[in-house]
């Protein structure tokens, strides 16, 4: 007997990206904006004119491990540094796991139900975008 | 407003695999046999004993070639030789594109809830043992 | 003295991936489409609700092929198959070349300042939702 | 004259992930279960509702570590922190090497014959579901 569960749809993408892009302009970073579905599978992305080019993947990759582990990647981050419980995450899924901040699950309640992906400045300008994305859900 | 989706869990994926299993040991031909969800991620994988073990990686490949288009990857792979409409596919998705048979998409009415892969043996056969897990959706 | 190139920015790819869009719901088939800057560089990208996850990275990639070969895909298509000038082609830059219909360079004039690639049908209908996507240029 | 060694098999690896989910269903934490045989190679796989997609990944290539070097890999942990003495192991293998808790070695006397991994919890909580298993070997 299959199992349903929810998914972000395309119009939720958009209008996640759209809160994210407010932010980014706010704080006058430009940003790269990934959002992936229950499945960790890219929905939409842009990147904003005169964000990095090497975060298009960055932002694509953060939205995939917020998902394939259910967690920030702010929070990922600690338990993945040398020493800690996680190291060596980063060489995992291909090389699809990225461990600093931009990253973040999106919720229905408890349930994960796809993730936002944030690559374009500090990690702490990242992740403000991103939970900006989210509350937008 | 997210998206409800319907998808295999585990407990499906023992049952298609069970009966795929029962297949082919009727052929005499031990194959691996992987399911995957309705996000083309692995729910479970099965090498029967004396099947090859460069089939390992060609059934879950296949199981999730037939979910990410949604075909049997038998009639992907006529579209996908030299000289047809999608040579070259089989360099898409970081080379996790199978274009012979043995993958079939698992449907519930018209929608695709997951996929079975399965590789040990001849197309036919491979097809063949797939058909029977499906079967037991 | 450095050269002024001029590329597609977002607000571009925005309105190209909105009239991808409409023609592919005029087909009744969803496609994954994306956009591209002279620099050969992701700006955008939409996956439509229904359309195979498949082909979220075949649409990048043909994005980026149409820029590095400044060709439509399906041109470079016959030039690609096995006995053919190219055949290969689909192995080099990382496997980040797709040789099957769907991306277009965006031109104005004789320029190429980016490209669109689209992925979710048949060759001809990727190739059509990619003309109307560059049409609105 | 060839050498005979011993192997777990399919029957083998069923009951060592039939104990590892009863362990894990204890603690409350859905995982990700791989067993590898004498090869290194994988004999099966499954993913519990619930557990992490991007564990898949991992559990699998945990059991491959842990028979590639015959050791559990919270033993591999301390020597490939950076400053120690297989610093760098973790990108060797074509990246299928897991440096931290989750794999055992499945052993018959002192000869390794197999092996388990285990991802979707906390290192401690793979270690333990990876020993649930390998205790029913």
């Amino acid at each position: 007997m299959p199992t349903s569960v929810e998914t972000v749809n395309l119009a939720d993408a958009r209008r996640i990206i759209a809160a994210a892009e407010k932010k980014a302009a706010e704080i006058g970073q430009p940003m790269n904006i990934a959002v992936a579905d229950a499945g960790g599978n890219l929905v939409a992305h842009v990147r904003m004119d005169g964000a990095w080019i090497g975060s298009v993947d960055i932002s694509i990759k953060k939205a995939f491990t917020s998902r394939a582990f259910d967690i920030a990647t702010k929070d990922l981050a600690p338990h993945s540094q040398s020493g800690s419980q996680f190291f060596g995450i980063h060489a995992s899924n291909d090389g699809k796991i990225m461990i600093f901040a931009g990253g973040i699950p999106l919720k229905k309640g408890d349930k994960v139900i796809g993730s936002i992906g944030v690559s374009g400045g500090s990690g702490d300008q990242d992740h403000a975008v991103a939970e900006a994305g989210a509350a937008a859900l």
